[in-house]
């Protein structure tokens, strides 16, 4: 692999510029709360939204996009509220979001992509949004200030933003790869996560990028629970601009793979980001099976582990429950025999096996209780049934979580 | 219905006896923890059992017995530890278990059925589990009190027993069924309950029995989830001896509906109480969704909602965020149409519209708060798409229960 990270978030790529401030949506005097993406050309654009039947508006504007037109110019982003069952005012509102932003940036209405994160129900104030707007389009720019202003923006529960860049070398010229997410709650993605932005410079073919988010986002955001909960409104979004000057990625080209391991990666660690910095979570718990018979059954087992409460609050209580791990993959629905797995726990402060064949291995609870202490904490379930592997990740079930969770509102 | 509540729970049929003490094997010098249910003459036994693959001895035990003999004379069961993923020497111990107290009440062992209920792997320690078996052999009596001590027995982080009776006219006789049942966390029933036993004087054939325990189980503890976790344990014996003097309850019978609604009624009963003694749960939440298409769309939809952590959470912070339930209508599988949604609180409070068509109603979430804050409190979910309707109960997501979980070995 020879990506390389670099600073910069989601304005490191040509052509891109972004900007994040507090328009007013939010409660709190201090929290931003509307985030641009803009790209100085057409950039295609590739996107995966939630398997909810219960969709955002902002969803069904955006799917709508991708699928008919596969370009686009500009993202607004709001947090503080979802605009999720809203019905056909908050469509509406949607649509006149895009409409007043592309008319200000100089842009057809299907140019804009919009996201919205926040609370179920309430309509947006449109005159906050289009303040906001107004706001965002006259300050963009290409500094990392304001692609760390728009990941901040971004944010509802999170504890921190969550941003990366790379670069990678595709057709011999530097392509670079931005991305941007939030997590925290509700988050049980079933396409993507939450929110989600990817900008690249390089150039390539629409459909192949689509197909190319689709499979990736399969094995990393797909791979993320934090409470089982699958939102409303989860979207990622993946906009390449050309500015790269590589030679178009087609579905045959050679450097196709080094790029999908760069957007791997780049999912891959956003992912993480998001199960680290779960509700109320400590600690990143992650989850890999080995040994399974197909790779199905490797993921279906390692998300089962890492969506089990009793689990959660085992991690949370640094108790090495292997019992529960074993009953959560039992439930799974997949199928292996109970009696060959192996599972070992590991972290910074090392490693233990604690069950061997099925049964408890002779280690020490205390032993096993200082490797949970550290963050993140792995846990490996060899199945000894086949070769493949999967990993997941989701985070400890905390005090923190329910008080989050029982007072979200007020 | 024509059944009347009773008191003596497992003892109030004819010709059972109860014992429930302490051997030994749980922490805290106060805990009962081994529990024996006996029968006169042979009862005819239907069951049903987790369906996860990784299954705790007694289940496979039981399983055995009740697929090749169908018939029991006695249950002894434990608590403080499942002997589940304790591998051959686990089922070894059971056989035993069964075999030791097969002998001191003059039966075959295929007579004794078990079950065991605690902390996943540790192994039975054989004296006391065989000095338990000894006292409650010797200690069994028809008593209201003994049949209080089984019930008291069999519990682990359960606050208070489970026990009901009750009566009913089949065929010109008074046929009596007693129940009682434990719960509280690792509670997702995906067959039967963590454990529950069903005893009654009725005349019935096994394979009638068997059946209807089987569709009737699905209605109600497969309609329980505490936390979303299958437990490796989960049993339901039913237990018949015939001594009410029915003429024997077969296929076609003209009294099998009453005998039906006398077990659903006491099934029903015991899901409520387990879910309403969920671990660190302060309220039980009763779901029930009307107007779906199909009764299988309606128990999907119900189980999802009392199975998301953020509606719970909700439930628990009396704050009717609607928007969670609707969500976890949406990612439940289940086909319907968000525009048609009405959703009403209900309690002894009184009861609140807060849905209308898929957006929120104009409610005060003062007076929401109030309904919430009684226990239970129930969600009514119209879908207006068909006649088919399902219930599901649960309990909310508290402190408590990441207390417990976060801390249950130790």
């Amino acid at each position: 692999m020879t990506t390389e990270k670099i600073q910069g978030g989601i304005n490191a790529p040509k052509g891109f510029y972004a900007a994040g401030l507090r328009a007013g949506i939010r409660e709190g005097k201090e929290n931003k709360d509307m985030a641009l993406i803009y790209s100085e050309v057409p950039a295609v654009c590739a996107g995966t939204f939630t398997r909810n039947i219960v969709k955002a508006a902002p969803v069904l504007w955006d799917q709508e996009i991708v699928k008919n037109h596969g370009s686009a110019r500009a993202v607004v982003i709001n947090s503080g509220i979802a605009n999720a069952c809203t019905g056909s005012l908050g469509y509406e509102n949607c649509r006149e979001e895009a409409a007043y932003a592309a008319d200000l940036l100089g842009l057809a209405p299907e140019e804009v992509l919009t996201a919205s994160t926040g609370v179920i129900g309430p309509q947006l104030n449109m005159e906050i949004v289009k303040k906001g707007i107004k706001m965002l389009a006259e300050s963009r720019s290409r500094t990392t200030e304001a692609a760390d202003d728009a990941a901040t923006a971004i944010l509802t529960t999170d504890t921190h933003k969550k941003e990366i860049a790379l670069t990678a070398c595709i057709g011999g010229k530097k392509v670079t790869i931005g991305g941007m997410c939030k997590g925290s709650g509700m988050i049980h993605p079933n396409m993507g996560t939450m929110l989600a932005f990817v900008t690249s410079d390089a150039a390539i073919e629409q459909s192949v990028l689509q197909q190319m988010v689709k499979e990736v986002v399969e094995d990393t955001f797909n791979m993320v629970s934090v409470d089982g909960d699958t939102s409303t409104n989860d979207t990622c979004l993946v906009l390449c601009n050309g500015l790269a000057g590589n030679p178009v990625l087609e579905e045959d080209s050679s450097d196709l793979p080094v790029f999908r391991e760069a957007i791997t990666e780049i999912l891959t660690w956003l992912s993480k980001q998001i199960a680290g910095d779960g509700e109320g979570c400590t600690r990143l718990f992650e989850v890999t099976v080995k040994g399974a018979g197909t790779r199905k059954e490797a993921k279906i087992i390692s998300k089962s582990v890492v969506c089990s409460n009793l689990t959660k609050a085992a991690v949370f209580g640094k108790d090495a429950n292997w019992g529960r791990i074993l009953c959560a993959m039992g439930y799974s629905g997949a199928n292996f025999d109970p009696a060959l797995v192996d599972i070992d726990l590991e972290s910074s402060k090392g490693s233990l096996s604690i069950v061997r064949e099925g049964i408890a291995a002779d280690y020490s609870e205390e032993r096993a209780a200082d490797i949970l202490s550290a963050n993140p904490v792995r846990a490996i379930l060899h199945l000894h049934q086949g070769e493949e592997s999967a990993t997941a990740w989701g985070c400890d079930l905390t005090y923190e979580y329910v008080r989050i969770n029982a007072d979200y509102r007020s």
